[in-house]
């Protein structure tokens, strides 16, 4: 039975549990923790809470859900849908997970690592590298976002092609539940029929089941060998036909195949640093494609450039740059990895982050365009992305010398035609960023209404009170 | 509401649903449905139901929803724990998923198909490779197993060191849910964050949670090189050495590894018509290995080849053949293939299907034969499979001139101590097979008790009438 309590009654309660220190009221100190990276909302905190342990987290979890306080669970506060950002009732406090940052174990032998929640992406790349391993997830805010969120968000990054989602990377969780009982599953292991797989329930569903504190991760051979191609292509179909001949021709060793349009590389060049046209013409769309391998030996670099060939000569490409050392392969990526940056520098855009079957891709993008063309004028697009799972970043952005605020007044205009047109295509309205608080309408307008009974179902399961980051994924009930 | 109602009423409601030929009572037509393959239950039907579509399935269940009739999914019945099997209540039906057998489509270019449920596994198989695909789910009952089946028991078999499991290969389902309304999500998409991951839920549910009618399954580049290798290893500390240098050596292109030990060698030889002996001398432990690429040009038999000499330089294997042609590859693969057709030649075997963390493996095998060797003098070890998983089919045999009663009455004390070992050391007591009504008691004896609240949690939410394969995974309620 929840019963509720007055603030003061609450912050004695923290205190109790983990110590003065860590139950953070300051406004100074707790502000960051409750805007979100793209600034769309702004909430209240009874307190920003920084456990130390699991147990400490399980112990917080029972005191809320037996006084009804909401639980916002917190990693590096990088995500793009205000999943991790209180709302405006005070009545919710923010669970850091910053101090479980250990990196429990490590065994190169089994291919895994336990990680604590806390642990930040890059560092565990760095863990598994001086073991002469490879964590395949790679995002733009790696250096700064928690590998907790990474796997409550389902994380998807530059690798999903040849390694797969956060999901995929994940053999175990340690969870705590909405009643701060502890679900522990870390043992590594790749076989494991015994009962429902709660594992990838709780991947991806941003906290509102319940709060990821350790994960085991799978981890890969090294990556040895590697041939990375900035290429001229015809249009979107011919970057899905030649998507297909390089995953044929290389043994199925693509890694990367990212889609970059004429616009992204004039806003970089002109807006970053020591970014540069790769190709010496100028072409409407262009692909950034890498093969990797873990054999030193294997002779990537001749495969991508004879299936470049092959390819030139079947007329999908007007002109192919190869990579010849590691200087300009980082260049390359450089390009990719500030086009989110570039498109600060120029305004106003309008986000949104879709997936579609490949073989739709060139349509999507064909009809789409049309209409920005014909309905948005002072708009330009700017499409790129993980072209070879489906996912394309569509981002409609003012263009410059136009007033922005015209463009965000038509972003619920936008986005329904956008979205209208990837359902109709059968494709996803968030590929990869989850849905956060701000996808929640999306979502119920989208999704079969069976599928939302059976998701309010099983949340309603597992947190009965409602405590687990409420109005996230699904309405408060 | 549900309403219970008399048999002859329930047969009524299911004619006019599916017609009255899609309805079977004759005691010797359904005879085969109601036993398990592996003949250790035995139970009776209100009737065979044999729906023609979809929309049959989901009026199927919304009849039995309200009457409370418990509804036995059915695919090629060839599960190994008693999942397919009704029990002998009476007041269940078995509902055959064979006549939804189509395969709806598949896009090569997508590398994806959509199969209904009752497609044979080897027919599956067979369409991938007529647009030069592969489907890579591979077991030994594959010519009769339906891909239904496969889901929802989450299969494993020969290519999960490289490819996953079932549920790694699944993009999207059509589940029929208990009410009867039907959950869609055939898009083909790589990437979809817009909620829970109820795909993953409902594979490996063994249809206590919906019945699975059709899946979006993943489908790869087809494999134009191969290299196998039979090779004596010193020991199974040697053999998950052995298993490591193959996947840094080959690229990661290790696609089966599998454990033989010599008995195993014995047994195949002496029972099998065909079967003889790959090496000249007699060794202990025996590995298959294969090596795959999508590449026609990659060198896998000199890869392997150099991979086995340096690992005999480190005194992990005293003697390999390399296959030199299929002929002898296929050779290799039937030995291996035969295995459980050769002990069933020699009479009673309890069987265990574990997986352990990789690094464990060694030592349970050792601390497992030690207490047989004394325990069980009359019986003897047949531990082989996929050890690249981690995962062995563990079984003790009773050896030719004992009387296998002997041993069969002991099979309670002798799971007992394979799988307080296996738990003790971290491991799965069901690695592929899944739980159906045979490890119902062991699931409940080795999960967490938070694992089986949560799965009965969600049992109930999305089953409350609780007609869903009732009996199976967990006890009913």
């Amino acid at each position: 039975m929840a019963t509720e309590v007055t603030p003061k009654v609450a912050l004695a309660g923290f205190r109790r549990i983990l110590g003065a220190d860590a139950v953070l009221t300051d406004r100074d100190a707790i502000a960051p923790c409750l805007t979100d990276h793209r600034k769309l909302y702004e909430g209240t905190a009874l307190a920003v809470l920084r456990p130390g342990s699991v147990d400490e987290v399980s112990q917080l979890l029972a005191f809320c859900n037996g006084t009804r306080i909401g639980v916002v669970p917190q990693g590096g506060n990088t995500g793009y849908c205000g999943g991790a950002t209180p709302d405006g009732s005070g009545r919710q406090v923010v669970l850091s997970l910053a101090r479980l940052a250990r990196l429990r174990s490590i065994d190169a032998t089994n291919h895994s690592m336990i990680a604590e929640a806390g642990c930040i992406l890059a560092n565990l790349q760095r863990e598994a590298e001086a073991v002469d391993r490879y964590f395949p997830l790679s995002l733009g805010s790696e250096g700064s976002c928690q590998v907790g969120g990474n796997l409550s968000t389902n994380a998807g990054g530059l690798n999903v092609l040849r390694y797969g989602m956060a999901r995929d990377l994940a053999l175990g969780l340690e969870v705590v539940l909405a009643d701060g009982r502890v679900l522990s599953s870390l043992g590594g292991l790749r076989k494991d029929n015994t009962g429902y797989d709660l594992k990838s329930l709780f991947i991806g569903a941003e906290g509102t089941l319940g709060v990821i504190t350790a994960a085991c991760l799978k981890l890969f051979p090294r990556p040895r060998a590697v041939a990375t191609a900035f290429v001229a292509v015809r249009s979107v179909a011919a970057a899905v036909d030649l998507l297909n001949l390089l995953r044929e021709a290389s043994g199925d060793r693509l890694s990367s195949f990212e889609l970059i349009p004429h616009v992204a590389i004039e806003l970089t060049t002109r807006h970053i640093p020591g970014v540069a046209q790769p190709l010496a013409g100028e072409y409407p769309w262009c692909v950034l494609c890498e093969l990797g391998s873990a054999r030193a030996a294997d002779p990537l670099d001749s495969m991508l450039e004879n299936a470049l060939r092959d390819a030139m000569d079947g007329g999908l490409l007007d002109d192919a740059a190869l990579a010849q050392n590691e200087r300009q392969r980082a260049a390359f990526w450089r390009l990719r990895e500030s086009i989110p940056e570039a498109q600060r520098h120029e305004g106003a855009s309008l986000k949104h982050d879709i997936a579609l079957p490949i073989a739709s891709l060139a349509r999507f993008v064909d009809e789409a365009s049309a209409w920005i063309a014909s309905n948005l004028p002072e708009a330009m697009l700017v499409a790129y992305g993980h072209v070879g799972d489906g996912n394309l970043h569509f981002n409609v952005n003012a263009r410059a010398g136009t007033d922005p605020l015209r463009l965000v007044a038509r972003a619920d205009e936008v986005q329904r035609v956008v979205h209208d047109l990837v359902a109709s295509l059968g494709g996803s309205i968030s590929a990869e960023h989850g849905i956060g608080r701000l996808k929640v309408p999306e979502l119920e307008r989208y999704a079969p209404p069976a599928k939302l009974d059976l998701m309010r179902a099983i949340k309603h399961a597992l947190d009965p009170n409602g405590i687990m980051n409420p109005g996230k994924v699904l309405r408060s009930a």
